[in-house]
């Protein structure tokens, strides 16, 4: 027996578990988002999806579209090297620079994804100095724990939004460690959201810096779209904000805004940063754009504000398990991952509508659910449609709200 | 003092030993490559880089470029969701099928970059069984060594290319562990190549699986272009294939072929797969028209095989510290970081050529070079013009040829 078989054996407990995942094998279509081709059993069906983090439908806008398109011309496809060797183009310069403006921070460094930047910016950070505590919201996204557990820091998990136990923890630390404070803003399962200010303060008392991920708020929040400590005035409490360009910007990759000389250290020293070719130079021309833009337009947050409301509403009125949300996730909890995905493979084949079923190990056993995103193109009518088909689905299965 | 001050501290002590990297702020031109723009001090250069990884001018090739226009118009810029939210597209899935064709495996699985395929593949597989033992070549890449470190198998390290070491190693370990060899096929920074062959037959032997880093070779060598394994008539030994499109490929990303079983398993455990936004449709769609294109055309191999045999040529003609390399990549060793820097420095401020200075910790300190990688579109007449600027250099500076 080797290691392959030791896979198969893996893999075979994974689908005894009903954990075993099929991706829908999808196609954006940019004028007609959020419609998506489905290829299935040879053909092509036409689907809506609910579930794409392309939360404004930014993806597709002609802005960032023609943003592609001139850069290309341009600059051509890859990078063509890690941002050391040849691969810094000025585009990567000049999206830098609108991201720390963006976040009221010195400066901001780009990687190749969120993952990486919480991964590569915490692991790198949090093995700095020899007597070093890091707290850690138990609620926290796999790229922040996978940087936490790489670090050499000693870790502890604060009950999610916690404000006394996290303030017990940070008492019974060693005084004189340093410290850093980790959370998020919008939880992207539960939709809740971190308590920025009353964190920040704490951490503070203590001096400990405060690292926040804002990946599910870039865009989507505040006067110029920074996210919700924009939005809550508190951005100068924040030490470091990690943020993402694949949701609500519409385009991919991550970065970390902050104080000009953590962020050069950490450019510096991290494998995940130093030894990876770096973004194409378009997809840092349509990020650009695309921020440039959602520094000055509301228009998009706001409508997209409205139509998750909407939903929540239209979801609760009909008795569906809502989940309390306070942002524009809106997920409906489901509790057991067969029929979680049941749900979502019978919405896909005899409705045409794509949810993607959220099974552990993305969230806790027994909380599996739907979890809807409503864009600024999901339209009243649409959402009247889904609860119409969603209400028979949930009562057959003996699934109702819960008080 | 905080962790800001620490990192202030770490950054000081990289200045005074002659570490500190300042990146290039450089623009590729898709219609005159190897020629980018270069901004400084408030204006435009127009200056000739030697050291891009975009070793076949792919990236700005009228094909791919045409590849963008076409599917940003059908399916916009970002995938907009992680692959089993949304974020998987038929450009995706035709191109991994592209990708195990290539290399005549059973299936491949993409990742955001190579770095993250080779961290995430590795600690995964090398977390799958409590009893295991990994064998890695001393000169591995950081992501491969960051895979093996997170990973819970036992490490072993064997000196570079070196089969009676493997050989002890091997024989010295538990009979019953699950075993795995991990190797490169081009090392970037020397352009030596793995002995493939007799580093599979020999894992083989002690029924260890073997997995092959091709980054540097796919697109370059072999009649299909698929790496040094296809060249050599040994794609069957690999078990498991790393590559990226980041490179020859000219676009971004990176992706593991081999077993459909095993990448069905790494594909449903490994965190740096699942919890991140899926590389953009537009990037799939114009590496799968590159791979298409080089499985057929050697054409561009031809062409960069011979300025690369030329260059060395010149380089040794001119008794230039040219390393030994058995590749396309031509190292010209300086062995002092402070000069290695220097160097790239006259080179890009009085004659407008850019190669990056590679210094610790890309490579060992005291083997610090300048490193080039012609491409088909570097002419005789550019070669001859790099060696008249650097002999006068590297004469005034007291470094030859060793014998």
């Amino acid at each position: 027996m080797n290691l392959f078989d030791i896979c198969q054996d893996k893999l075979n407990r994974i689908k005894a578990e009903d954990r075993y995942r099929v991706f829908a094998d999808l196609e954006k279509q940019a004028d007609k988002y959020p419609y998506y081709k489905h290829y299935r059993d040879g053909r092509v069906e036409q689907v809506l999806v609910w579930c794409s983090n392309d939360y404004l439908a930014m993806g597709g806008s002609d802005l960032l579209v023609n943003a592609v398109h001139e850069a290309v011309d341009q600059t051509g496809v890859g990078a063509g090297g890690t941002r050391n060797i040849s691969g810094t183009s000025h585009y990567h310069v000049e999206l830098e620079a609108e991201l720390a403006d963006w976040h009221r921070k010195e400066a901001a460094l780009l990687f190749t994804s969120g993952y990486i930047a919480n991964e590569a910016s915490l692991s790198t950070l949090l093995s700095a100095s020899p007597n070093m505590d890091v707290f850690s919201d138990q609620k926290n996204h796999a790229s922040m724990i996978q940087g936490i557990r790489k670090g050499t820091a000693r870790r502890h998990i604060f009950r999610h939004n916690d404000l006394e136990h996290l303030r017990e923890l940070l008492e019974a630390a060693d005084p004189e460690s340093h410290k850093m404070v980790a959370f998020e803003s919008v939880y992207s399962m539960d939709g809740d959201i971190g308590k920025i200010e009353e964190i920040c303060d704490l951490a503070h008392e203590f001096n400990a810096i405060t690292y926040l991920d804002e990946v599910h708020a870039v865009g989507m929040y505040g006067p110029r779209g920074a996210g919700i400590a924009e939005r809550d005035g508190v951005l100068d409490k924040v030490d470091l904000i990690e943020g993402t360009l694949g949701k609500a910007v519409g385009v991919h990759g991550g970065y970390l805004a902050g104080p000009a000389h953590v962020l050069d250290y950490i450019r510096s020293v991290a494998p995940g940063f130093i030894f990876t070719t770096s973004l194409p130079p378009i997809t840092a021309a349509a990020a650009a754009a695309s921020i440039r833009h959602l520094k000055v337009s509301g228009q998009e947050r706001a409508m997209q504000q409205r139509q998750a409301a909407r939903l929540k509403q239209a979801f609760a009125d009909a008795g569906l398990p809502v989940m309390p949300s306070e942002s524009h996730i809106v997920p409906l909890l489901v509790g057991d991952p067969a029929k979680a995905r049941d749900f979502s493979n019978r919405l896909l084949y005899d409705h045409n509508i794509y949810v993607t079923a959220i099974n552990y190990p993305t969230v806790d056993k027994g909380t599996e659910r739907l979890r809807f995103t409503p864009t600024p193109r999901h339209t009243d009518a649409m959402i009247e449609d889904l609860v119409d088909i969603l209400v028979p689905m949930f009562n057959e299965a003996g699934i109702r709200k819960r008080a």
